[in-house]
């Protein structure tokens, strides 16, 4: 079984290069497709701080993905988890979903800050940032999770 | 430009038909697919209390979907904003992205809570929930925003 999906847009600017660390600093635009959206798709959404961003690791060679386990940045101090149990890129169809701040909406051009994907990734998906879709409960994780994370903002 | 994605697994369980509430009374399964990935891909991910979600409103079908505006839920008392500024389900590639409760994990079975995808849904992917990558600066969103989560859960 297989799915077709086709882009709502581009991240256009940014950077060029992934790299790990670092990227509230960046801005970029997201510059949807008028073939996939009507002019209105985006309206209102600048009455959201945050959207959530699903987008494809285009770049990524897509008979390299890891399917199955491994350290996390190949930390070897950190545990070997499933690539389901971490949020490294390189995992099965390729998708990264990532809460970034709206700066500003005009028209099919959606400005964001702090979006980890490189000029000219497809993007699938946005959604507004509603805190009711905040995980309900206790929030729990390992301390690699936290550790991982230091500096990638 | 299209991209082929292969499910990773399906929501086993669950409610057989989407509703609009109470969604944390549910409790399902995520099966993963071997062919997709290895036995290990979820390894540690009950080292998290939640994951996020990557599925597809298949039941839906694709020549009704809103690429416009709309009131969300058909509310003329609610602002009729963008399908990207607003989580119905009706969307270009029919996403869902939710932040759910990991029960237990055993070897390719997920056993999840809070899910609100139907039985037999694909599932694109599973990430752990990461504090880290919660909304960086202040958090704003409307109204009606609010308003539509309540009873959701």
């Amino acid at each position: 079984m297989s799915l077709t999906l086709h882009p709502i847009g581009h991240v256009r600017g940014g950077r060029a290069e992934p790299v790990d660390d670092a990227w509230d600093a960046v801005e970029a635009e997201i510059v949807l497709d008028p073939a996939q959206v009507a002019p209105d798709a985006a309206l209102g959404l600048d009455a959201f701080s945050h959207a959530v961003v699903v987008f494809v690791f285009d770049r990524l060679d897509p008979t390299k993905l890891e399917r199955g386990a491994r350290h996390p940045r190949g930390r070897t101090d950190w545990p070997r988890v499933g690539i389901l149990a971490q949020r490294g890129s390189p995992r099965p169809n390729r998708i990264g979903v990532t809460t970034c701040s709206v700066l500003g909406v005009h028209g099919l051009r959606i400005r964001v800050r702090g979006l980890d994907a490189i000029d000219g990734t497809p993007v699938l998906d946005i959604k507004p940032h509603m805190t009711g879709f905040d995980p309900r409960g206790e929030v729990r994780e390992p301390d690699w999770a936290r550790q991982i994370m230091q500096g990638y903002w």
